[in-house]
């Protein structure tokens, strides 16, 4: 194909990899048995590279389905064939740590591990931070505005990134590579390709910020038995702990107890007899007096009964064996027959009895065989499984009905975190008005007139 | 007129004000003696009448000014005459307080120190400030993006904004008006509106996040005599003070000196032989332990002769006294015959050498008077003052180049606050490339395709 020619002109053969060779590759890290359909698979070096490659496929009117880390969980980087899959697993330096200015330089292929470790070795902190951190890359990062455990006290990607660059439909390159905090000089365009699922543009550099590691770190389960209760406590240790409450994770009874049933290492650190069960954390920088703050709290809420009970971490590893009873998420689906995930957003306020109805019917819904709710519910954010008996689609939309179905009415969101992608866009329309749709659509438009930028994701 | 006509269909004669009745009005607060010139101004008190207003302007060809608190530095309320004025001062009402999901629902009218009232009597806190809070309107700010005292603990006005209503040129209202922290469901459009100086649409309501309000607060007075010193302290204090480091303010010697030299109310906390002043302060949640703490880190610097002199606020009306040096800048320019204000950023540690070379270049410029430079060192943000005996352009240009001209190659901007507007317009391509400068005019485009929406701001 002349599109192929075009770009072996400057790309060496094993950076396009074409008929055999796609068959080692796969759209996700759990479907690496299946081959990956695509025309061909480009391993950009440069972003420049990347210009010449999406100038050459924008000329062609070919597709162009973007490749990081693999852990999108919304369809985002699946193929059908008709593709060409630019994946910028090379583009993997880390090009500067200052340490004075408090940022990194990355390409978008690196792996927030490796970040976290050259950023750590150096007393800063990235705090970014979610389950797959081993694979996910900084452009899907980006791309999708990741959140995970740490949103509470440092924000969602949004908010950590410094600079950026991306590369638009046409070959164009948006280098807006500064250091500063603050520039209200003109349009903030960096926001344009920040969650829009590299469907504005390809991200290929970024300014991430860093802070200071905190030197300490505390943390606690409590257990309440209703919901104002977990609403009273958030407000109390969100005041009480200042800016350093950095986690406040609920997990509701059936989710407790499978996932601290598996083994020793994720053993119960409060008894099972409660409805609700909160993780919190703070990271702070004086390590003898935070923790003495934090156990003065938590004897407080003991006192004034607003717990039934408590325990707080004795020891970094009392910390890391909390944590892992809510990350270890495979303890939930390794029950499941099959799974189906949830990732809603709304009203602080209203979680309650929200989940509490959402409980109640799907427990009624034939095939369902169990529900966990667990969640950042300090962002309004809480993570659904539903685990059921088969994959028919009947099943899978009846119990997306029930998950959703209330969420338009009150100001919730389909997706807080994991976006919209392939998957999540028939439920689009419940997190946003038709107006808010048609305006994406105009930006789409205006951006990538040939629409060949990740097509299909988000919008049509 | 025509249009005018359609106007009065649904607006009340007294809301949409022409011909004399126009020489009350002004475009700014501190020309109040120059009347308005302008076609009309309406004054809408709905969002629905705000789209009636822009169908009717952009059918019709006609420019429309967006006018809020009239505090804009850059010349974005300025009219030539032929616009429409739309204001927004009767859209005020600040609809909700949600306590329990701590934010607040207003109309872009509502002026800052009205919120800032409200939620301060039910224990919140909004914590954007700065000089203009008893003019400046939400909208504007959220338009403008607006900064401040505190962007270092609580972030500027984007950070602060969770939910938007916009009308976009041909009356299309874009209503994202959503309490929840998170939301990944397909584009940010509110991120459009923060910051486009409304160029892209009007806002016209607002859900702004809201905070516990501190109950401590502390501050102190540091000298040093080179800038390696303020980096190291701002180093330490963010680390040491975690996330209750909320101001770190920069002086320079002559700034100081000047600002403590007009009156008691802002007399010198330490003598006037140092480089450099720091005002840092902290806010938290445990009165004593609080104070305490700022007290040992203080210590420690003072024995580790971190700094060359200190001092603590002892008492609130200390800490106000301190403030009231750094925010009265009225005591930088009533010294001056005429003045010029700037508005940089830049990498922090940039900022010493970058600021002292200005100085230096400034000092030996025909015409200039004084040159004081103070600001928000930890957000590389500097605002510069220059004093000068005439107004004419060749002056005005001289003092522009020296202080803008190496900003390009440092990754500085010309403006970190105050936006570009029509007075730095022609500076815009040192902040911005050509790519970014052609995309911004895409969105326009796209968005405003007649360009009737403050028209020549930002872009032309």
């Amino acid at each position: 194909m002349k599109f192929i020619e075009q770009l072996k002109e400057f790309l060496p053969e094993h950076r396009v990899l074409t008929g055999d060779s796609l068959k080692e590759r796969y759209t996700h890290i759990w479907t690496m048995d299946q081959p990956l359909r695509a025309m061909c698979l480009v391993l950009p070096k440069t972003t420049e590279e990347v210009s010449k490659i999406l100038k050459i496929c924008n000329s062609n009117d070919i597709k162009v389905v973007v490749h990081g880390g693999l852990t999108n969980l919304v369809g985002g980087t699946e193929t059908s064939g008709d593709e060409v899959v630019l994946s910028l697993e090379r583009m993997n330096t880390i090009e500067e740590i200052d340490s004075e200015s408090r940022c990194v330089t990355v390409q978008s292929g690196v792996i927030l591990e490796h970040l976290h470790e050259a950023v750590d070795a150096q007393g800063l902190l990235f705090p970014l931070n979610f389950g797959a951190r081993g694979s996910a890359q900084i452009g899907g990062i980006i791309s999708s505005n990741a959140g995970g455990l740490r949103v509470l006290k440092y924000g969602m990607t949004r908010q950590l990134v410094l600079g950026l660059e991306a590369v638009l439909a046409n070959g164009t390159v948006i280098s807006s590579m500064k250091k500063i905090i603050k520039d209200n000089s003109g349009y903030d365009l960096k926001q344009l390709f920040i969650g829009s699922e590299g469907t504005l543009g390809i991200v290929t550099k970024a300014i991430l910020k860093l802070e200071e590691a905190p030197s300490s770190r505390n943390a606690a389960f409590l257990a309440v038995n209703d919901y104002d209760s977990v609403m009273r406590l958030l407000k109390y240790f969100d005041q009480g702990l200042a800016g350093k409450l950095s986690g406040f994770e609920l997990i509701w009874r059936n989710s407790y107890e499978q996932m601290t049933a598996t083994s020793d290492a994720v053993r119960p650190p409060l008894p099972y007899n409660y409805e609700f069960y909160i993780l919190i954390e703070s990271l702070g920088s004086q390590l003898q007096q935070d923790q003495l703050e934090f156990q003065n709290l938590l004897e407080i809420v003991v006192e004034k009964e607003m717990v039934l009970d408590a325990v707080m971490a004795q020891s970094p590893s009392d910390v890391e064996w909390f944590f892992r009873i809510r990350e270890d998420v495979n303890n939930l689906t390794d029950s499941m027959t099959h799974d189906q995930h949830f990732d809603i957003s709304l009203p602080i306020p209203l979680i309650g009895p929200y989940i509490a109805d959402c409980y109640e019917k799907l427990k009624t819904l034939k095939g369902v065989e169990q529900v966990y709710a667990f969640g950042h519910v300090a962002d309004g954010n809480i993570h659904f499984m539903v685990g059921k008996e088969n994959t028919e689609d009947e099943l899978r939309l009846a119990i997306n009905d029930i998950i959703y179905s209330d969420l338009k009415s009150i100001g919730g969101s389909v997706s807080a975190e994991h976006g919209i992608g392939l998957h999540k866009k028939p439920y689009l329309k419940i997190s946003r008005t038709f107006e808010e749709i048609q305006l994406m659509k105009t930006l789409k438009t205006a951006m990538d007139p040939k629409g060949i930028l990740n097509p299909g994701r988000i919008i049509d």
